[in-house]
């Protein structure tokens, strides 16, 4: 018997998952979009995308100055030694290489602004409904040639099963700081897919995330849930030139395939979840996760 | 020392490979286009792009009828269990899926037929300026969701490396049972790239096929050599709905990501090769690879 099986879902667990032994699909309980248009700089069109579709894609919100200026700061935070062997630290499982650093937001370091730019987190705040705080934070650098696919999830349902996330109240903003072409590996969505929860089956073994931010294994969604959603869907990109960025629902299911081009990706990516729905204790029943990778309360909202 | 080093490159070799230490850049020596317009189907503009960009793709040369049936004639071929222990399949290293099946056009079956499909040997013959037999042919299936990339490779390479074809005289003609998709794992090439001759690093260990068909590890092009071909050519992918067909030159560099869609994708695969151009002994010096994968003299033209 696994831990899954063994665990009585908790009455407040509005999107249970990793406890069946089949998977189900399930509407979700919560709104998409929580504030109105006057609340800050998306119009209603964006508001009504976002709504349906689950995601925006803004080309070019940072400048090609802003660029270039970033991608310094991540080269010195990844070229840092004393960087790679912290926690925080994901390295390539082969070449040893840095592929993301988590808690960006809490360094001593100029790229550390990012995460709180006033732009961003004015869309984060209207499309979340007032105050935010910064759940996750890091930089991802996928190398060309042999940059390796990630299979589709939705976050939420790890942030919930593994770290205690309640409901649907959170935003994730992918800042990217390299091209985003069809074939280099970018960010694939299901759009329409954050209206819809995949509970996936299996249990989760202890200290998962040690292993799972390198490989995945559980929280899984099986094929035939991926199948409906794509067939209802269809599959996109989340394409555009260096200094784009794309905000999508927590829930909605994504993925990325290999890169074997030449060209690397690289971003700043930034959860934004509202103070109200703040973190409890994980509805897996295990300890959550390091703080670094998940912030516990108490929480204080960005100013 | 390895078996690459100490051999000598044969006087007739004109583009030697796994021979020395360092990666090499080569112009090719032989033309792209070697018929005019008047000795079959395609126009000039046709054959300009093919000579400028190595490769040309027609949509829906075949009909949805025509897919359909194909198709299910596929379907019939991969599911014979006697055809899964033949050495002509080759299989999915952790599933057991039949991934490919080599020598179709030999077999006795209805799909054998596609291979020598008229409107795909005219254009055969008027690319390579004459009577052509077939190389290789094979069908390929790419499953959904845990479909796998194939990593950049001039075919050429290998065949005259591991088959010894002489020289740049052969196409390779896909015809596509699915529809190709940006995200599905498409055939990505660089274009121009059939221009410049890649010679690659390292030994070829001998009975290598066994394992290379499943897994690249030699004749693989280096980083730069790619990312100088990629910043000339840019990378494209051969797109359309099921039933169109792509011809590429016999040493364009082309790959794929992998397939993390639920959408498989199937094809069918003929390399036609000049009657003047057959096989000699391969240029690794090794034994040659199986007639299943490389069909060796005497050759008969396709009538």
């Amino acid at each position: 018997m696994t831990v899954a099986t063994e665990r009585k879902i908790r009455r407040e667990d509005l999107y249970p998952s990793r406890v069946h032994d089949v998977p189900a699909l399930q509407e979700r309980e919560d709104p998409v979009v929580y504030g109105a248009e006057h609340d800050g700089p998306l119009r209603a069109d964006h508001l009504r995308r976002y709504e349906q579709f689950g995601y925006l894609v803004f080309e070019r919100m940072f400048s090609a100055d802003d660029v270039a200026q970033l991608s310094r700061e991540l080269e010195d935070l990844r070229s840092n030694p004393e960087m790679a062997d912290r926690p925080e630290a994901i390295t390539e499982p082969d070449s040893g290489e840095t592929r993301s650093i988590f808690a960006v937001h809490r360094l001593d370091h100029p790229l550390s602004r990012l995460c709180t730019e006033q732009r961003v987190v004015e869309i984060a705040r209207q499309l979340l409904g007032g105050d935010v705080y910064i759940h996750q934070s890091r930089v991802n650098y996928k190398r060309g040639f042999r940059g390796k696919e990630f299979y589709w999830h939705s976050d939420f349902e790890t942030w919930h099963v593994e770290d205690g996330m309640p409901r649907l109240r959170a935003v994730s903003c992918s800042i990217s700081l390299t091209d985003n072409t069809p074939y280099n590996g970018p960010l694939l969505l299901i759009p329409g897919s954050h209206k819809t929860f995949v509970s996936c089956v299996g249990a989760t073994p202890d200290r998962h995330y040690e292993k799972s931010l390198k490989r995945q294994e559980y929280g899984v969604p099986d094929d035939d849930s991926l199948t409906r959603l794509a067939e209802r869907g269809g599959i996109e990109a989340a394409l555009g030139p260096a200094g784009s960025v794309t905000f999508f629902e927590c829930n909605t299911m994504h993925g990325s395939s290999s890169n074997i081009t030449p060209f690397p990706r690289s971003n700043c990516f930034v959860v934004f979840n509202h103070v109200d729905n703040a973190l409890v204790d994980p509805f897996c029943g295990l300890a959550p996760r390091p703080g670094h990778i998940a912030t516990r309360p108490p929480v204080e909202p960005i100013v």
